[in-house]
């Protein structure tokens, strides 16, 4: 332990051995509505309802694709924090940031990514109060979001029978990230909307507050890690296994797979920064559940069910092959 | 605009250009209860409440003086936030945090950290809901903190009659950057004493909350900026002039002067990182605030009064000499 340095602990690792700190010395973590490793935190409110917090730090030179513009990176930092509060069933609220600033870095850039989190917090509905700013050797953003839910969705509630779904296919950031970090080719249609789905994501804001004050959703996550990872992770939290009927692929990541020859399913799988909503429901549910998605302009996907066991796994009718649990994680040389 | 770097707009510019975004981009800033440029935001709550939300970054390469600990950063970034939620009358109830980490950074020493951080939320009673942790160069602690308050005091609130009044006397964290930063010499228990209000400072969170919750308070403001800056800030949004009939110096930065043969006034007025509240209080409640502060184990020190005008001025009895506005500022060069 003495020795280690950051990169050999990995982010995940460093915030279990936080938690770990947290609990000796606090003891009372098990009391939270949604305790570690949620995606975001809860407090009760007085009137029965939950205040949602939720923090996340967009890093220029690790998160920004080549190309992002600085009102992308504004817009994103919110998306994220959004998704992850709509992922648990909270109606986003508020938003503010601490920023770090190289002190050589052009001012227009700065007040171009502040618009980007303007105009997003415009987008969903959210009050922009404003936030610090400090001077650091990267340009980031750490935004935080405070969102109210009448009904919290924890990533542990799912059971056996219940049905897996999620609120769109995968894979169009994958194929985006080939053709931006491995240089791979599409048509000039095709490459636009791909990279369009990294440049400017959007959350399941309303579709994942409606779904689960429903009442019929009984785990959910958002997908911002990739699909696999955030399979397993909803699995395991609930302690049970998934057997995906099928993989969820994009129309665009289904082209771009065709025409480079590589299985679309990898790329839906083992992609990351897609953010859509994962999420367990009660079996008798899934047909309402679905209407309530189209109500909302969105869809929902029945991709499997929930059985006893662990894991995560995609079956033919026959066989059951393992999905495996590749994910993107900070800190961490692979 | 075009060419300027974010060290010729400095932060309060930027800050500044960042609200003039927001009020065009959303028009709806003035409804806010803490408006820009308060210390903190403010949304109301169904009960009448309001819930306040601070968020400060702790960047270890600028802001933490040689010698602190990791535990003491850790601790400094919570007290930050619940000094400024107390100055507005809000008692804290929640911390949650981004750090960035450099990947070759020692994991004890991040643990170390946020060790600090979890003792401190024990000591002011406030959920530790942890948050996220993500690779930068520099190592950083952005705080985001939200509390709730019966009633909120704004910056603003001050009228000609008022008494001027702070929690503390000043000049201690001066001496101590003197001593750190300039390596002027102490004697052994004065030295421990002084820089230890730099390593290990404390909030006035039960005293900030109790004598805001009295309604005798007109406007208030944390110190953290420096007494001189913090002074013309507060008469500045409230329209008025500040006339002090003395400078608080504290015991210790007396004795400091002494030895160093400079004004301990200087020293009291422009150091910073020093949280104490200053406040202005309705001239007939000064003796009964002072009471209160008694109760809660705290001083309230009347240091002045509010007059027509604007500015802040020393007065001796005859004559009033100005009281210069120099304060720290991050990434400003002077």
């Amino acid at each position: 332990m003495a020795h280690l340095r950051a990169r050999d602990v990995g982010e995940r690792g460093l915030i279990d051995l936080i938690w770990s700190i947290a609990e000796r010395e606090l003891g009372t973590q098990t009391e939270s509505p949604l305790p570690h490793p949620d995606d975001a935190s809860a407090l009760r409110l007085p009137d029965g309802r939950y205040l949602v917090l939720k923090t996340d730090m967009f890093v220029r030179r690790t998160d920004a694709p080549r190309g992002m513009r600085h009102s992308q990176m504004g817009r994103k930092s919110v998306v994220m924090c959004a998704s992850d509060l709509a992922a648990k069933g909270a109606a986003p609220q508020a938003f503010m940031h601490s920023m770090g600033v190289p002190p050589g870095y052009p001012s227009k850039r700065i007040l171009e990514l502040v618009g980007g989190v303007i105009s997003a917090c415009n987008e969903y509905g959210i009050s922009f109060l404003g936030g610090d700013l400090g001077e650091s050797k990267d340009l980031l953003v750490a935004g935080f979001m405070v969102g109210v839910a009448d009904r919290i969705v924890r990533r542990s509630g799912a059971s056996p029978g219940d049905i897996l779904a999620v609120t769109g296919p995968f894979g169009d950031t994958s194929s985006a990230f080939e053709i931006l970090l491995k240089r791979r080719c599409a048509p000039p249609r095709l490459r636009r909307r791909l990279i369009r789905r990294v440049y400017q994501p959007r959350a399941r804001v309303d579709l994942g507050v409606a779904l689960a004050s429903t009442g019929w959703v009984t785990s959910s996550m958002d997908s911002s890690d990739g699909l696999a990872f955030t399979l397993h992770e909803l699995a395991k939290s609930s302690g049970v296994r998934f057997v995906l009927s099928r993989v969820p692929v994009s129309r665009h990541a289904e082209e771009f797979a065709s025409i480079h020859k590589i299985p679309a399913e990898e790329l839906a799988l083992y992609g990351g920064e897609e953010y859509e909503i994962v999420l367990t429901i009660k079996p008798d549910a899934i047909g309402k559940a679905q209407d309530v998605a189209e109500r909302y302009g969105g869809r929902l996907l029945a991709i499997g069910k929930v059985e006893d066991g662990s894991g995560v796994f995609l079956s033919d009718g026959s066989t059951k092959r393992p999905i495996e649990a590749r994910g993107w994680e900070h800190l961490r040389r692979r």
